[in-house]
């Protein structure tokens, strides 16, 4: 069986331009990084402005495992399989980061026959906008400490600057620093730390913004310290946002690529899933609405934490509605979620699948507690029984009333996912409603906490550490009780407890600590142990990646 | 007068494809990004192997002063000159750094009728070059901690790592930090710090690599660190080499964009002129020897520093021979040379001049003792009065023997520098004779600086401080003995003071520090204090840098 990179390399691409004239971009609307990467123009996604929206499909997911889902792989098969009967598709999803690569062996472009090319550049610098976001921040960063070192006319409290450095590549040494030292010529000693670029507020900007106009906008919201009397200090205090947005301007054009059957393919933007929304950029999906009669775009981890947050923070500052959700499920990850561990998924396991069944149901549940029609991609591995996929079938029809789809585009990429593809059309054509968001933005930050974890994650309550508590009033005294909250807990679980899989119930969600980002227009609410910077493992995948012989990566994928 | 911003944006320009075309490179050799931007296919220029090579044109310039010298504008306009005369000559220079941008007003593109274009690109992200080299040295960053932290089998001293951060970002709060705090998590606290990019050995390595392949074992010789007994450790020893290389490979494809006569101009890396050796890749001067009949390239400051180098450094390593140089003088630089303050330029200033003279004589008289050409390049400026003009023809003529030629490329494009292309085709259709270097490779390292010091600075000699001395003994030990020199001194006077401008003599070069430079090939010997970390002013251009209502940038340049 061939691997990824090697169905990748076997692909005969399209000039970029063939695959952006499918939708009805034109040759000069293109900004090209090689023969197969392009950016589009903004003033071409301007002019799109009157145009009708095409429908928008949301993929997600059960709880994630080490089993694996496959819902990039899933995006791409269907929209390669929404062309395949028949109407324009447009994919959107996520740029990959650059530091995890050398960490742990793979990327970020779906697998199989349903992956987005060049998946080489896509995962390496791609078009520079993750560095373009680094560059911004890091430029804030610079410009605060300036202030601070020349005169401090606002008053900045060094010791309340929350503003963090950032890079792409994953650094345990910079989580937490002093700087400034050696003396007066490098400025005032002070606590500070990197995370990685996904995780800063300008990538969740980036990815939120409507335009160049908004993301300044929202630049300048940004609260980066406090004052010594205890007032907020923002980017635009601090004359920041105008240069970031030269930085921004080429990066806020979206990337167009093509999956490995020609058809088009956005990929823009990647916000860290739990300190942010996790989803690819609000230009993009609105871009792929005006030019294709679908786009199928994904929302990060499980469904109880990227779809939530897709909808609750995504939709409502949009107005997007979703047409359709797609779940996907895989049985391995059904029977893991069971109590099956990773070794022992080979072989039938009905009855771990019954039981990691609830999993997957209450997903489903949650997502219709949107007003959302949903159906269920079942991802097929070569490993799966046919008796396996015909009991996941009938337990969701009988016990969910929901249409659960084997999908095998791994292995036979559009082709193998046209029977989801009809079912999504079917839903979408249906009648749409307007969303049920899981809480009002007028409630109080810690009643929207307690909604989701009530209604979404089958908690008995909430428990606020009191530091979190102290930190949430002071925010809704500032002005900021409107903002939506951003969930940051475990993807593994429904609790904040990775081990406790399946479904569990009646679990207290603890807030640890809360974080005002402003600018992306939430307060994400830290629930457990959450890591901005992620270390590398003993033998990281940089030991062995090199160019072999015919100047080919080797070891990156 | 239109600003230099204002000449670019009024510019049409050609297709990048067209620009190639005119010195043989086939559209499918380049990889474009956007319209007027690609990068030349390292396939196609292993296929230029045979081609015999063109001429070099060495453009180096006085010591600078605060009067500007326009050494790149001059540069540029000898190479539109050159193909205004029926020769294909092409250009190469260096990259622009994005960090200083945002500090002091200004890009570096050329000025008036003779720059590079589209410069807005150029100064900001361009291809991304820097950016990929950021992200290879940030991964050995990572990688030298993450193997400390894990079991440190190569015994690496962590009082001893030498390898410190990079970002592209003047930030003097970066320029001394301790790291790897916050606990056990975090690794073993220790000293470090940030260099801006450009100070990168990478960026050094990059740019005297003259393949892949010896980018990759240049990388693999640089030493990060001592070991406890106190043996270098290379960053092949940690095993950076084969993923810096992925991350560099098509950064080190040369950028081929336009002058604004439409002509070829190679941008390709931006090594720092003090602590490394200050010109473009060898891969862009060699590929430009290939496709023209001429190239014409820079070195960095003056001929003191940035000529020795590209001699004793550059040509040494490659085996290149400038067939002519090109230094560049003003009339007003001169006068400041001859101890007018910059306030008091206007008005016509002989006597100024004459006594100024002496620090071009000294640099021409260097130039002809490694066996090159000269012609001197008098940089026009309209305050300039005819007869301070027709006073340094006659000086260079009586005096040295040197023909001095008035250009006026800045207001009139090419055209202005026929004369001086006429001069610089007459000196290269000479007899080439092979080069004097300053010194022999096989001398000690502290009688390569006295030679330099001696020779070419005036010195009556050099002081190494202990600890330096200690160093270089330690080098000679290490094996590394045999390599040439890399002066970091100032660039604005012969000595180590940069007030003893003009032509300071019987002055002692104390040498502070040494630093090993293992992978570019050179030690770099470091007199007086060296900034490889820029600050910010207190008012940075970064304050009124934003996008005007057309999305043009404003306060940039």
């Amino acid at each position: 069986m061939p691997s990824d990179i090697e169905i990748a390399r076997a692909a005969t691409l399209k000039p970029i331009a063939e695959v952006a004239a499918k939708v009805g971009i034109p040759e000069d609307a293109l900004q090209n990084y090689g023969k197969h990467i392009a950016k589009i123009d903004h003033g071409f996604i301007k002019s799109l402005g009157d145009k009708p929206n095409g429908k928008l499909v949301l993929v997600t997911a059960i709880s994630p495992t080490p089993a694996g889902e496959g819902k990039t792989t899933t995006t791409v098969g269907l929209g390669d399989a929404l062309n395949r009967i028949g109407k324009k598709a447009v994919i959107c999803i996520r740029e990959p980061s650059l530091g995890p690569c050398f960490g742990m062996k793979g990327g970020a472009a779906g697998g199989g026959k349903a992956q987005v090319v060049p998946m080489e550049q896509i995962n390496l610098h791609f078009t520079g906008d993750f560095h373009a976001i680094t560059s911004a921040h890091s430029l804030a960063a610079a410009l605060i400490d300036n202030h601070v070192y020349w005169a401090n006319e606002l008053n900045i409290d060094v010791r309340r600057i929350h503003w963090r450095r950032v890079v792409d590549m994953n650094d345990r040494a910079l989580r937490a620093i002093n700087q400034s030292l050696g003396g007066v010529a490098n400025g005032f000693p002070r606590e500070d730390g990197f995370d990685i670029t996904v995780a800063s507020e300008v990538m969740a900007v980036f990815c939120l913004a409507k335009d160049l106009a908004d993301l300044e906008e929202r630049l300048g919201k940004i609260v980066i310290a406090d004052t010594r009397d205890r007032k907020p200090v923002t980017l635009k205090d601090v004359k920041a946002t105008g240069a970031m947005t030269v930085l921004l301007k080429d990066a806020l054009q979206p990337n167009i690529v093509q999956t490995l059957e020609g058809n088009p393919a956005l990929i823009h933007g990647g916000p860290f899933a739990n300190i942010a929304h996790g989803c690819n950029s609000v230009i993009a999906t609105q871009t792929g609405l005006k030019l294709g009669d679908y786009v199928v775009t994904e929302a990060g981890f499980g469904a109880d934490l990227g779809a939530e947050k897709f909808i609750d923070i995504k939709c409502r500052q949009t107005g997007l509605i979703p047409s359709a959700v797609v779940i996907v499920a895989t049985i391995r990850a059904l029977k893991m979620h069971g109590g099956v561990n990773k070794k022992e998924l080979a072989g039938e396991n009905i009855e771990a699948l019954e039981k990691g069944f609830a999993n997957l149901a209450r997903h489903v549940t949650n997502m219709r507690s949107f007003g959302l029609p949903v159906v269920v991609g079942v991802n097929h591995f070569f490993q799966d029984t046919d008796a396996e996929h015909a009991k996941l079938k009938e337990l969701c029809r009988e016990k969910l009333d929901v249409e659960a789809i084997t999908c095998k585009h791994w292995a036979d990429g559009g082709a193998g996912a046209e029977e989801l593809a009809n079912a999504v059309v079917k839903l979408a054509e249906g009648e749409q409603k307007p969303l049920n968001f899981v809480y009002e933005l007028e409630a109080k930050l810690s009643d929207k906490v307690k909604a989701i974890a009530t209604k979404l994650y089958g908690a008995s309550g909430v428990n606020i550490e009191s530091k979190a508590a102290t930190k949430l009033a002071g925010f809704e005294k500032d002005g900021y009780g409107n903002l939506p909250v951003c969930m940051a807990k475990t993807q593994y679980s429904f609790s904040t407890d990775p081990a406790l899989i399946g479904a569990p119930s009646d679990h207290v969600i603890a807030v640890r600590d809360v974080r005002l980002s402003a600018g992306a227009g939430f307060v994400v609410v830290i629930c457990g142990e959450i890591m901005t910077m992620p270390g590398l493992p003993k033998v990281p995948a940089a030991d062995t990646i090199r160019l072999d012989e015919k100047g080919q990566i080797d070891g990156l994928f």
